[in-house]
């Protein structure tokens, strides 16, 4: 094997490993939650955020110098309309996060001793969460651009901005802010606290990527250099 | 179009922007607290206080290199008094912060299934609020403007400083904070959690000006070049 | 006036200034704490702790390059031995931290429409407690004397380690870690969630003092250049 | 006492206080949340994870500069395999480590008004909660060395990194992460929230052996060299 081929493979295990312990944190996170808060939704809401927004936090800080912690479609998909990624090596970086989700929520269900693959029941939708979507993706994506860009604060800040946000749109978005392809689909494999009805989750993936088309349309008019 | 006017709409487009994701944070975050822990206040303030203080902070530095993110017309006039910034460009950002903020009040409305304006109910005020209201934005804009300032630790430091001070202020100062004119216009317009009566707001507007007007004598003293 | 004494008020100002914000997070963030979560004690302290934690932080920040932001006579006093500040102005800063806490105080009771003093009733104490103040302040000394010196991380990670330290103790320390005899004294004055009865507070203070000297002993065990 | 052993004596002093205060947080913080909120037994093990994360990372903070603050055997393993310690100095470290643990359980439970000493009765394991012992092990490791490593981020984050890390792993395994065999040790002496029965430990410490072994694995591999 060449070493280029070597280093996109490291690539790729970076973003399925990183993907895969998102989605441990998202759905093991919801599971304990769920369990332990028994009678406050709220409450475990306000678990299950901090558990995501640390999480985030720690796997961009230890994977970004790696490949660049997408862990999100969108972002790989902005990323290379921007120019900065082949359109080959963004669809392996987008196969990779769907394995490393999916494997993650397997994971977090035998943690919690349930069958690895279990069909969500909820269905989630309804305008309201379709507009939630909308925003939450074209904020998460406003902010991970605007910062990550030339002129930005750069990419140091990237790591805790996306955590935090995510932590704070699971509770400002109806929708607890799913924002994020590749996890919605792996959210259908456990029928706990985190998850999505299969039939649901077409039109909250449609919304996210209208979602990252207005955050591009924002960025660009924000950083056009004069 | 001329670059300078270019240069400024994009400026006056990231106030509104900001402002709107703001107002998405307290007004979104305060009904989803309110609906999810409906049987303790203190929690439901913990979530909209961890929610204000966590998309602030990622707002300020998405937007920060652009117009400052200031989000708040306290700010601009501080920062048109000490000639930072004309009066001219000062009225046209407070204008922007209060499109944005009640657009964002609407998208929280409109994301929660709830009427796009509603007017609040939500009487508040009396010795004790209003005297918070001073401290809250003289402290808010002591930090601000001691961060910020020539020698202090740098406009890096002030996004994690005004969420962390808001965050806490929500509880410490028994008005929750507002220390905002723009905020406390749009939250006349959901009657939820985080709404105010629009009879109320006037004299919390007052008191923001003159904790704004201390603040800026307590910063020119401990800042005098010797 | 000359520049010197000038210089020398600036800096008491700030250190009177911090610490009454400090005791209104400490005693107004206590109050709103155990008015909204009536029904768990330790959901309370969870709120008071953030409160505290947040705004030490960003008080330190704002107030550090100014006057040290000490806000706590422990911390000045290993200062004046480690040879960094006159006893003089040791003596001062102790004189300003203390009537900055007792003011904070009192803008927290009339923030809540309490009187403006009430002496508090909760009496404080026993072995476990006062053990757990030598810990605390041992603790806290060691974090921000192995920080600040030179060789170690440097003065800008101070604000959060202290901000954090604090969060942390509340709850580590059964004494909710006062670890401040500025604080100690000031919460004496509010008949409150944060109060303690005057009574109580001579033995904590010295337990504190006793935290202190060990943390020095240790700081400088562990920095002796060899 | 030449200045070889004393330095290395500091190095040791700090890894046992360290590791002291780092149970000091998990044991006294535990006991804490169990008392102060009965009912609920996910707002208790948020309590914890908060108050472990803010410890743990102003425990790095301070101590880092002296000895690495690795307070975790599994830490001290992976540097001797990597050639940056001695094993000699290796051991000497898991043996300070040990002690500092126990040192600080018993700290803990005097400060609570417990017995010294108590042996916990708390079965865990099962094979989802070990599974999580490997994975929370798995993760902590692959954080730290990928961060600390040339070419990762470097020294400065590691610190809140393990705390924010350690903080989400509270919750997203099962088995509370414990990820740290001289913590599970010393929790064996504590008949609170926080303890585990001395026969459920060697199970838990096999699999975060297993864990670090991995994580060096995958560490390797994502940062060899082309």
């Amino acid at each position: 094997m060449n070493t280029t081929s070597y280093s996109l493979i490291r690539r790729l295990v970076a973003e399925g490993v990183g993907t895969a312990f998102l989605l441990m944190a998202v759905v093991g996170g919801g599971i304990a939650a769920q369990r332990l808060s028994p009678d406050d939704v709220g409450l475990q809401l306000l678990e299950a955020a901090l558990v995501t927004a640390f999480v985030l936090m720690i796997l961009i800080w230890s994977l970004g110098p790696v490949s660049g912690a997408h862990f999100n479609p969108c972002v790989t998909l902005i990323d290379v309309v921007l120019g900065n990624r082949s359109p080959a090596e963004g669809t392996a970086y987008v196969g990779s996060q769907m394995a490393g989700g999916i494997l993650g929520t397997v994971l977090a269900n035998l943690m919690f001793e349930l069958d690895a693959i279990e069909w969500s029941g909820t269905v989630r939708g309804g305008g309201g969460q379709l507009l939630a979507e909308v925003i939450a993706t074209l904020g998460l994506m406003m902010v991970i651009f605007m910062i990550a860009r030339p002129g930005g604060l750069g990419l140091g800040y990237v790591a805790p901005a996306v955590g935090v946000y995510i932590g704070g749109a699971y509770f400002f978005t109806s929708s607890t802010s799913f924002a994020n392809p590749a996890v919605t689909i792996a959210r259908m494999f456990s029928d706990t606290f985190a998850g999505i009805a299969p039939a649901s989750a077409p039109a909250f993936i449609g919304m996210q990527l209208v979602g990252a088309g207005l955050a591009l349309l924002l960025v660009r008019f924000l950083v056009t250099p004069e």
